[in-house]
């Protein structure tokens, strides 16, 4: 079972939530009413020793790299809605192998990030574990109501376009290092053009076709138009190495070339790659309908059970 | 050096926040200015297995207990500021060696408590790690801004009230089987008794103390009148045990009678236990004017650097 059926089963299960949480659980972010016209985002996301960072060996991550990899990840969500970020709070479960050092350093990170994205730490928990590095953080922002972007609002016929580059995160230490796409989202929910968005934590496959899954549509894919982060980089790993933190977003297909021709960031490339099509499931097929994702067979889950 | 230390140093070195950050770190949870004269409370805890719960032996917790604990433990820092909970959010990081079995009954403990606050579960994140179990949760809650009760508001004069019995918490799996003091810290919020207020999570004399810190006074502490948890707890287990999850309110001691003869909830007791007077620093003394708790002699850190 996977993380995603896990909570899809776990929320199935419980009463539907008031009517001030605007957008339930299972998109980026829960986005709540708080009157004005504004809502209220919330994600939570962690990172832990020896899954989303290496802990020992060449590869390993610095303590500052896991602190800004640890925002940066729940800034990808707010992003992934639309949103401009604002708070944050962090439990820290560190190893009591750790020292003062590190958990100095840990905050250097991810203060520095926040910095640069203008989020306020507003609260803290912290604890020694037996042997695990677990560190947690929920991630506050906010949007307008009506520019909030849901992961279910494609249709069939709308463009797929892309931020940025895909694969080969881990070798390139970008999993660690990227910018989250706060201002390419919110430019793209401000102006109208996202009709649906998601990040892209887990590979590219996997969350179109999360996209998918919530839009109701299927998504015809043309993997060699995504955009890859090193010429060594396979067309296979740009589809499914995961933790690219790059946006997926369903455009309206007439309006397309006029985003391609106003896209402002200049450093981020915005690459058309696909059309949503009718189908059956949520399936991303190639275009010469070869099923690309029907069932799980690419993309990670940090959640093996 | 411990976790408030740590915390207030990091803290300290930050910018000041923004203005909508009417209460900031360092008060049982940090509160938001939304509009209409309301506050967003927000707060993150942890329990992590071996640390806050047993994970082996006749002690262990059960998966329930554990989900129980985890949210109970958020719900007692929103009944400490005088709100109501309102929304969850977790990060699960469970040990592999977990099954699912383990996470639908810690999530059913979880749950089960959350309906008997109204507490809507809006966001979680799953992981499985190495070795621990690490649990987290933020907590969101709600509060009229001339209701919220931070732990600053104490004066010399004022009387110290503690709600419920101290003491073997561990022993009578208290910590485990609490019920947070939402309903009654509300009561005194919103009718105007506190005027400072914090849940008691790490021993009654290390919490005291932060009071009396946040507030700029000492406490003159009458340990023969802290009502104990059982007939053998000891004079010394109530003040320092941990994890009663009680309040402590600091209330005008004019008023005091007054509060006695109409506190509403006869199944929790409501105890004079104490004065605040003028300290050169946030001393806990007895009435014999012995100290108590000056440095950290008492009382539970899970923090251990």
């Amino acid at each position: 079972m996977t993380e995603d059926q896990f909570l899809e089963s776990l929320f199935a299960r419980l009463p539907p939530p008031p009517q001030s949480v605007v957008v339930p659980p299972g998109d980026d972010c829960a986005a709540i009413a708080v009157g004005g016209g504004r809502l209220l985002l919330l994600a939570v996301d962690q990172v832990v020793g020896g899954r989303h960072f290496e802990i020992t060996g060449a590869g390993a991550a610095t303590p500052e790299e896991v602190g800004r990899k640890l925002l940066a990840r729940n800034l990808s969500d707010i992003a992934a809605m639309g949103g401009v970020p604002k708070c944050c709070l962090v439990a820290v479960g560190m190893s009591h192998g750790r020292d003062q050092q590190w958990l100095r350093q840990f905050f250097a990170g991810l203060l520095a990030l926040a910095a640069e994205y203008e989020v306020d730490l507003i609260g803290g928990d912290l604890a020694t574990t037996p042997a695990d590095d677990v560190l947690s953080l929920t991630v506050t922002g906010d949007v307008r109501d009506r520019d909030v972007v849901r992961r279910s609002g494609a249709s069939a016929g709308d463009a797929l376009f892309a931020t940025g580059l895909f694969g080969s995160s881990l070798a390139t230490r970008h999993h660690l290092l990227f910018s989250p796409r706060c201002r390419e989202g919110r430019w793209l929910a401000e102006n109208g053009w996202a009709q649906a968005m998601i990040d892209v934590s887990d590979g590219l496959l996997l969350d179109a076709q999360r996209l998918c899954a919530a839009s109701k549509v299927a998504l015809e894919l043309d993997p060699e138009a995504v955009p890859r982060r090193t010429p060594a980089t396979s067309e296979a790993a740009a589809l499914t190495d995961g933790e690219d933190y790059e946006l997926l977003v369903a455009i309206d297909r007439e309006r397309a070339p006029e985003l391609e021709a106003c896209w402002p960031f200049a450093d981020v490339p915005l690459t058309r790659i696909g059309a949503f099509v009718d189908g059956a499931g949520p399936e991303v097929v190639g275009a010469d309908g070869r099923a690309l994702l029907g069932g799980r067979t690419g993309g990670w889950d940090h959640f093996d059970m």
